[in-house]
């Protein structure tokens, strides 16, 4: 998959999740994906994943929306590292900036999901958390 | 593997860059390992990769020391992410100070190996520069 591929890809889910269409989502996600929904928190499983994306939609009013750009991706065979800037938030809350990391993986259907999703980036280590493993 | 395991294994690593012993290091990475010496220098393979780590060292004059900490591991099935603080530097050069993404897979053989090696983290997003995929 070109990186093209990979970020359009990734854009796709965002119209998704902006869409609030979360059923079609969880094909975005391997079966065993990890999501990390704060520092020190995180979720398994494509089920959890999109009850989380649930959850956060509702807190926002339904009115979540995320946008990312300026991808980098860093892929070798079924592997690949993208790190892209991710802005969210809702019409009348802030904007959150973040730099996103993600890990994607070719799957045996030729399909890159993704199976690392920390929009957190490096600033884990700033949370000064430990994340259980 | 455990988080410590994984921890344990990268600092293995390290030690193995700070005596020179880069033979031993290609069991490390995946046969077809990304490493980025820079931002929008990349190589890929053991042995390109080898190649850059004896350069680099050459470059400190074979006084490179690289040290790691405040290990976060983010892993699900055969895959994981890794976030940690890197300090390298030689003894007559300033440390440099990183946050360091890897991504490892567990391989046929059961051992976790670095398929992508980004010691600049999401810190290639404020370098504006595009890395070729």
């Amino acid at each position: 998959m070109s990186t093209a591929a990979l970020c359009a890809r990734i854009q796709r889910a965002d119209a998704l999740i902006n869409s609030r269409d979360f059923a079609a989502l969880a094909d975005f996600y391997t079966e065993d994906a990890l999501l990390v929904l704060k520092p020190g928190l995180q979720v398994n499983g494509r089920t959890a994943i999109i009850g989380a994306f649930e959850r956060i939609a509702a807190h926002f009013g339904d009115d979540l929306q995320v946008r990312q750009s300026s991808f980098q991706v860093l892929a070798t065979g079924d592997t690949a590292l993208v790190l892209a800037r991710l802005a969210l938030g809702a019409e009348d809350q802030p904007v959150a900036q973040r730099q996103a990391t993600y890990v994607f993986r070719r799957e045996a259907d030729d399909q890159w999901r993704c199976a690392v999703d920390n929009a957190y980036g490096t600033g884990l280590l700033d949370a000064q958390m430990e994340v259980a493993p």
